[in-house]
Formats: C-alpha cells, structure tokens, sequence
C-alpha cells in the first residue's frame, strides 16, 4: 500500500483519479489531494470518506511515494522537483517534461519498457498523441509506418472542466433565449460549432497541439523521422475525443504479414488491419460495416478502450490505411494512462526487491 | 421573368431559395411551390405574400421556365422527365443525374462551361464537393494537384430539417432530464456527439456520401485519375460543412509561380496560396495565425463565400499544403448554387438571344 497524492485534485482529470483508485483498487494506503489555494477545503469523496483538498505547498510531498500531477505545465516546474526531492515517483500529465530528453514518456501498451524501477518522474503523452498511437502502434506489426494523416475532433474535456461547463451553458443558450450565462470572450463561441485547436501558431503554421502531437509521437515510438501531418480541431462534444487517421506504409500492402494463403484464398488487408487491432491491449475494433456501427465519442466516453473502426485501404494510395478512432480523453488520454504507468513501476520495483 | 417552381418547397433547402430569391432579386415572375401531399396546403411567404404548397404532380410543371428540385433522388428521378417535356428546364439539387455522362454537373465558379444555353437539365453537386472544390480548384494554378486527402465535420443540415430538428431535440434532452423528445433510433444519438456519416458503406468500406465527393469532384475537375482519400463524419453542428484538407502536388512547391525573386526576397508558398484563394469568386480567406482566427461553421453560416484558413505547408511532404475550410450547407452546397446555375442559364440565353 502506498502513500499517494493528487496535484490538481478538484479538476476534470483528478476526479477521474479518485474513481480509477477504487475501480482498480489500487494500494493507496492514504490520499492526499492537492489543488491551487482556490480550491483548497473543498471535500472530495474517496473509499466512502470525505478527504479535504489542501493549497500545494513545497512541503506538500513529505511521506508521499506517488504523486500524480495534473495541473498545468508550470506547476508541474514548480512542483515536481520537491515531490522528488521527498522521494515520491511523480507521474506528470502535463507537458512540462515530455520532451525532457532524460524524462520517460509512457503509454504502456506501447513503449512501457522506456522506464525502469528507477524513474522518478514519468510523463504522460498529450491525450491526441495516445488516441493516435493507440490506433497506430499496433500497424507497426505489418509494415513499416512512413507517414502519418490525421484531423482530430478534439472534446471540451481536453481544456478541462471549465471548458465543458461552458460548452453545456453556451448551449442551453443557444436554445433557451432567456438563460444567458455570462462567457468569456477568448474563444469562438462553442455551442453547435467548432474551431481550430486554441493554442498558438507557430512559424510552421501549426498550433501547439499539433505540434506536441507530431514530436511526442516520434518519441513515443522511438521514430525521430516518421513524417506526421496533423489538423486539431475542438467540437460540441464532451469527453472523448475522435481521429480521423490514414496511415501510410513504406512497403506494398500486398507484402504484409497476412495469414492464409494470399491470392484470394488468404485474409485480406482489412482483417489483417482487423486482427492486429483486436489482439492489441486498450484496443476495442468497433467496426460493423452492414450495420453502420463505427467509433463514437459518446461510446467511447467512460470506456478505458480506444475504439478503432471505419478500417479501410486508402483508395488514393498503393499501400495506406484509413481508419477511425474514438477514445476517452480523461481516461486513457489522461487519468487512465497515468494511473497504468504508477502501476507498471508498482510491478517492476517489486520484481526487483523480489529478485 | 420567369416561372418558377421549387420541388421540395417545405424543406431546409426550399426555404433558402425563397430568401435567395428575394436578396438576389431573381427575376420571378410566378412562383409554384411544391412538395409530396403531407407537406400541400401548407403556406408560404415570398415577396410578402403567401404562397400554398402544392402537391406534386405530372402536371405541375406545365408553364414553368426554371424548376429547382430539392426533394431527393428518387422524386428527381419521377418528375425531372416531366418537367424537361413541359418545356422547364430543371436544376436538380439530388444526386439522381448527378453522374450521368449527359448531365452538367456545376459549381459555377469552377466548371461553368460544362453547361450550355441548350441545358435542360442541370445537376447541383454534393455538398461536401462543393465546399471542398470550392477551396480546392483555385490551388490549380499553382500546380497540377495529385492527391487530395480530406476529412469532414458536417452539419445536421445535410440531413435535412429533420435532423437539424433532431439535433436540437436530443441536445435539449441531453441538457434537461424533463424533456424528452420522441427519436427514431436509426442513428446514433447526436446531442454532443458525432458518427461517421449514415450513408451504406460499398465493398471498398467507403461510404455512399464518400464515393460521391470522389466521384463528382473527378468529374467537375475533368481529371478522372484525380486521387482522393476521403473520411464523412456528421458533427453537432447546425448548418454548415467543414473539412480538413491536405492537397498533394505532383511538383515541388519549389517550382509553383509564386511573385517576387524567391530564394528569400519572393512570396511565401503560404502567401501565394492565399493569394490565389483571395481572388477566387465565392471564396473568403480567414486565416490570421497571431489572433487564432481561422473558419468555423457558424461564422460561415448564412454566409455566400465559403471560407478558407489555416493555410499552410504539409510538413508531413515535400510538395503538399493543408487547409481548413467551412461554409454554408444549404446556401454554396445546395440552394445558392441551384440559383447561381440558374442565373448563368440565363446569361447564356440572353446572349445567345442577342447574339
């Protein structure tokens, strides 16, 4: 049992923590909830008991031995070096450290052995970057991967609780005239509409999300020059987000791994594709084409699987993939994630005390 | 002047080519509005007067100069005969003619010369080609276009009023547990939700809607080899389409016309491209990367121009450039195109007649 603690505890992400701690059952012997001043002596509910929410302070980590952050990249600065410095393992899921060179940067069903029972500090990918590479990773399997495609449909949930609150009260206002909740005025207006990623545009004319995206996944996959296109895009939707994705392979099709006998008498590409996906961990193939059944952000949401459907050749290219995802950003994009990879160095620092 | 009639007069496109009328002062001599018998009797108002809708009959046309057909395949398929034999000549807004090698299919700004003074019959395309090409078939005079990869965001608009209603049914639902509103549960749910378009998926896991966008857009471009990945999805979004675009170059950016001396001192691929999207008719280019001001679906709702932005170099290939466009699902994909055929018709005639 482990002594644990959340940074960021009252946001979006951290209630997802306190739900997973109890699904999962995971060994906490005692909770500490952290969160600006702001927030602090709100009670939140853990294990059937009421647990107060403390202001985070440099001391807030003494006798912590997990500490999962999530409250913004600068806190993460802040925080993290006294949270180790106590000697708790901080699990990030900010984007302070992932491109930290030195920093592990962790989906688990893909690239668990980049850290050891030694890391103290484990980032958490961009929640795009794990849906994509969720739908991805696996294809490696077949061929090797040259470029990626990919337009997202991004949730409220990706800016946090404050942004689905307010795609819920834009909304009521738009149909009922006579509620009007007072909005800020930093976005385009959310309910029934959509917009490009709200965060800044660089040199390349690609917004910050897109470009987290394209350098975390190379990272991730330890392919510094897979070539990524990518298109961010928040919609009307409230926790899961969506990928259009095409995958382009640097070999034929017609060379991969498919069983059976070729020619006609083996399997086709599609249930190759089919098949690498429904054998994968965190993988759910939602792909009935009678049936017009297909990924939804709404099926995905509460899921901890990334849902994969609309499997198909890319009929603009001798030998790419199309396909559609759909997985929970609070979850495998987020808390889920986060609370995988504590659990892998649970694993891997008791196979060494044990050895 | 001419006699006009509107099939499908009751629809989410019918009431658009009342306004368009009205705004664009098309020369309306009289106007019949028809519809199946559920919708007759019901009244209308053009011109500040009430108009009833008719059942739609063989007879209806008889004395009509210009009917617009906004009613679905299969009634286009019933009346276009009739209405082409009582001397109308038809501007078919469904999909029945559409690919039918004697038909024009036309948006006017990109291929107004496939239709003729003599055309009778004159197919409006799908309304995701419209909204692609439109932002699309400028780029041709920057090169010859190989590939184009495109994924959607499409509004309950291209459903019809029903789905529109639908839509704002289930968000309503969704938003107050003491309404609930009756739904057909032929689609999956809508409110703050989205799904690949319901349209049946073919042999090659393409879906109906897809395979249009293909083929008519390789019609309207004559470029029959036209390479085209396309992925559908319907977004909570009320009246408009947008689309995340990558179009493929098979020149190297470094070769397109762009003005000035290169090599540092000319124009930026990206400025050339907003320079010819600047100038293309029924085009507005949106794409200011300091204020994060790029298209979105409400600002182009209502609204002629579709708009154009987050131009930029695909840094994913050497020779390709990504866009993001939105625009008006009934106004450019259905009912201001109809009337913008019509007006050319009528151009052509008149020279002709002149002449």
């Amino acid at each position: 049992m482990y002594s644990v603690a959340i940074l960021g505890a009252t946001g979006a992400v951290g209630g997802e923590f306190l739900r997973l701690f109890e699904q999962r059952r995971f060994p906490v012997s005692s909770l500490r909830l952290l969160a600006s001043e702001r927030s602090a002596g709100k009670r939140l509910v853990f294990q059937g008991k009421e647990v107060a929410v403390e202001a985070v302070g440099p001391r807030s980590f003494e006798g912590v031995e997990y500490a999962f952050f999530s409250a913004g990249a600068s806190r993460s600065r802040e925080f993290a070096p006294f949270a180790i410095d106590a000697g708790a393992t901080v699990i990030d899921n900010s984007s302070a450290f992932r491109m930290d060179a030195n920093v592990p940067l962790v989906i688990p069903e893909i690239n668990g052995q980049a850290m050891t029972a030694e890391s103290k500090l484990v980032a958490v990918p961009n929640c795009s970057a794990i849906v994509l590479l969720m739908a991805v990773a696996p294809l490696r399997s077949l061929g090797k991967i040259e470029r990626i495609i990919v337009s997202t449909y991004q949730s409220a949930s990706g800016g946090g609780a404050a942004m689905m609150q307010r795609l819920v009260d834009e909304t009521r206002d738009a149909l009922d005239p006579n509620t009007q909740h007072p909005t800020p005025t930093n976005l385009p207006p959310y309910a029934f509409n959509l917009f490009s990623h709200n965060t800044p545009i660089n040199e390349h004319g690609y917004n910050e999300e897109e470009w987290k995206v394209i350098h975390e996944s190379r990272k991730i996959l330890g392919m510094p020059e897979l070539k990524i296109n990518i298109t961010c895009i928040r919609v009307p939707v409230l926790r899961a987000h969506s990928e259009s994705i095409t995958v382009e392979f640097g070999t034929p099709l017609s060379t991969m791994p498919v069983r059976g006998e070729g020619a006609g008498g083996g399997e086709a590409i599609e249930d190759a594709v089919r098949r690498v996906l429904s054998e994968a961990r965190g993988v759910r193939v939602v792909d009935d084409r009678p049936g017009n059944n297909f990924p939804t952000p709404l099926e995905a949401s509460g899921q901890e699987d990334v849902l994969v459907g609309r499997i198909r050749r890319d009929v603009s290219h001798p030998s790419a993939i199309s396909l559609f995802a759909s997985g929970d950003q609070l979850l495998k994009g987020a808390a889920l994630n986060a609370v995988q990879i504590a659990e892998e160095l649970i694993k891997m620092r008791s196979a060494v005390s044990v050895g």
